[in-house]
């Protein structure tokens, strides 16, 4: 049996043996929509949501909440479930806040991010009222301080610490540590300069400070180490130059089970040891609790999501391996090409049957590293059936490429049993859209 | 003076120390069109073409030709570039293939290749009368036969041959090895069955065989080796099933001069080498010598182009190092983020400047991945500077994402002293095309 690929419980076995997905079979989706195609679960997502708001309604202080950050999954019909369970959202560029906007999120609840802001971009935030825009350097400082003047008015800020955490996951997604292109290091002093310039810039309402110290982390102790650095700061800032943070934005971070080996991660045991430690903090500094800010994206989405593909060719390779051909990869979902990362999969249209075949998942590109997975288990597949990819909400379709003009595959919501096309697959006209 | 940096003749300095392309003002091309850019010069792709056409006319047997590789840069204006120089093209997609035609390449001087193709992708091509099929495994073969006589045809196709050479390149471009999802290998006897199989299919023409043997090769050995191989294994199915293939295709691979250290590429050179290799290798196995065919995509394009780029901050953080973040990066091109690639940069806008400062170069994405390069030598850049990027032409538009919801940038081809814009900016429209 194959179950043990079953990480999730919207993921079942049907009688005949096909995978269901929040009940619904995935072949029958396959058929309807074509192939590769991204599934999902709308009332995983909307769980999801609920888990963060409760434990931060319970463990952190009043005004507290969830942005849903963007970067991970960002179309017009997210927004509206994300913001209906009363989330923020947080941005990484105007194109992200121009969807969100489109899909009616109130601008007052969208945090601007971002290492780079152009001029274009911060004039395009200013003018859409954008509620807080999370400041990284000094240049930008300057550019966001002069531009509100322009537009007429006074700009909610956060400014970006980096607080020197390194929590210890792959390099290539960490960035709390001083050697980063994000933000301002407290340790160089470079923090207490932008906050210094940041109180003195008359066109900016300085509210508070943000931090991002890492992705996949499985563990509430480097949050807890962040905040207890960043309140720590906040603490010295208010004695040093009379200004006190109303806002402590901790960022993302928090790990998504994606093979059986990954540990399960308990949301709100997380956010309820974060709330006692930050609690400790900020009365060890005599200082009035902030409003804590969480980014999630990945731990919102991704385990909410699977990519359905068809198998053109098997190839065994007596002596080497075992490569099993699918019409999508790289394109669609660039994270094993660049970090190894590991799946589950299952051949969705024998999901029951044993998973005893030893598989390289190889993509479409012509590309040796278009790959979405070595030394995989799975029933052995042929030409036409069916392999289900779990887990691929967070950073597949928002990385995606038309490398080898391949088209974007649709995402389908599937919510209360039904299934409805939310994002449109691409045409070979959208792949000319642009070229004159 | 950063002049080292000035890889190729069309890069000049002007009077006020303005970096030229093909003559014109970066910086004024920069201000007409924003960045990030890419300038592609039609001269040097012409040029390259030249060099191609003229080698294997000297050099290799009649009827050889080389294929323009798509998946280096595909986009409609390139096609009339290469086919007015007498190349061929070489796709690897249904939507490359779309480019093609709707740029009015004619159907007949197509290659269409690719590790996994659909029936929809085959069915595709075969309607379109595309000139070769380049098949690659067993179930494919039988697919084509069978939508072949749907159709009403027989195919002319090529088979893609794996022959075990390992070109010493980076393990995730190197794809002629046995360990590989490309093809058919000679070693464990799959390439002799297909080749049988293809002989008594009804609805395709077996004309020869295709292989890759990698990417970013210095050196005419590899592919001679590879010749050799190829031209005995030819030699053998003829003894063995009477078959006399007309084609060998020996693919891409030609390495291209990134930075000062990489070597320069004498193609003219290394073709007579191969041309002569083949010889040799045909007379001695009795065989006349077959067409050959070469699919440059890299080595035509790559050093055709730069993109220029607008400095935002510049942190520069001490006891690590400096970072200079730029309005692109991993979005369009992710070749540094994929593979670490180096790259040649020098600050535009200043080209005449001394290159004394080592700056990491960090792309606007929220994700720590997304450099472009570590310990770049430039002139110490400003906010608001514009810095090149030197050699993008190849596997950077093609490869372009929009993570983080940033637009693709535009191509604006350079020719007779004349930019002309040929593939447009992406807007926020065009990133919610898909969105309903």
């Amino acid at each position: 049996m194959a179950t043990s690929a079953l990480l999730y419980p919207n993921l079942t076995l049907g009688e005949d043996g096909h995978l269901l997905f929040d009940g619904l079979d995935t072949v029958a989706l396959a058929e309807k929509y074509g192939t590769p195609l991204i599934l999902l679960s709308e009332d995983r997502v909307r769980a999801h949501c609920r888990t963060y708001r409760e434990a931060i309604e319970a463990a952190l202080p009043r005004g507290s909440r969830a942005l849903y950050a963007s970067k991970a999954l960002s179309f017009r019909q997210i927004y509206p479930i994300v913001e209906s369970e009363g989330l923020g959202a947080d941005v990484v560029s105007p194109g992200e806040l121009a969807t969100a906007l489109s899909a009616g999120f109130p601008a007052e609840r969208i945090f601007f991010h971002g290492n780079n802001k152009t001029d274009a971009d911060l004039r395009f935030a200013l003018e859409r009222h954008v509620g807080t825009i999370v400041v990284d350097n000094q240049e930008e400082l300057a550019r966001v301080d002069e531009l509100a003047g322009e537009v007429g008015l006074c700009q909610d800020i956060l400014l970006r610490i980096t607080p020197g955490i390194d929590p210890h996951t792959h390099a290539k997604i960490n960035t709390g540590r001083i050697d980063s292109k994000f933000g301002s290091a407290i340790e160089t002093g470079a923090a207490e300069a932008i906050t210094a310039a940041a109180l003195a810039a008359p066109h900016v309402d300085l509210r508070g400070f943000h931090c991002h110290i890492g992705s996949q982390i499985f563990d509430a102790t480097p949050f807890l180490d962040a905040a207890e650095i960043m309140i720590s700061f906040i603490a010295r800032v208010r004695s040093e130059h009379g200004f006190t943070a109303d806002t402590l934005n901790l960022g993302g971070g928090f790990g998504v089970r994606y093979v059986a080996e990954d540990p399960e991660v308990d949301i709100a045991a997380h956010v309820r040891v974060l709330g006692e430690g930050i609690a400790r903090a900020c009365e060890a500094a005599r200082l009035e609790c902030p409003r804590i800010l969480l980014e999630p994206g990945r731990s919102l989405v991704a385990d909410a999501a699977i990519t359905l593909y068809t198998v053109g060719s098997v190839k065994e390779i007596p002596g080497f391996r075992n490569y099993v051909s699918i019409d999508g990869g790289m394109t669609d979902n660039p994270r094993y090409t660049l970090y190894q990362s590991k799946y589950t999969m299952l051949t969705a249209n024998r999901a029951a049957d044993p998973a005893d075949f030893t598989a390289t998942i190889g993509g479409r590109c012509c590309e040796s590293g278009d790959l979405l997975g070595e030394g995989v288990a799975i029933a052995r597949p042929a030409r036409g059936d069916l392999l289900a990819v779990l887990t691929t909400g967070a950073y597949t379709y928002s990385m995606a490429s038309n490398y080898n003009r391949v088209c974007r595959p649709p995402i389908v919501i599937v919510h209360d049993g039904e299934d409805r096309l939310a994002v449109r697959r691409e045409t070979f006209d959208d792949l000319m859209a642009c070229d004159l």
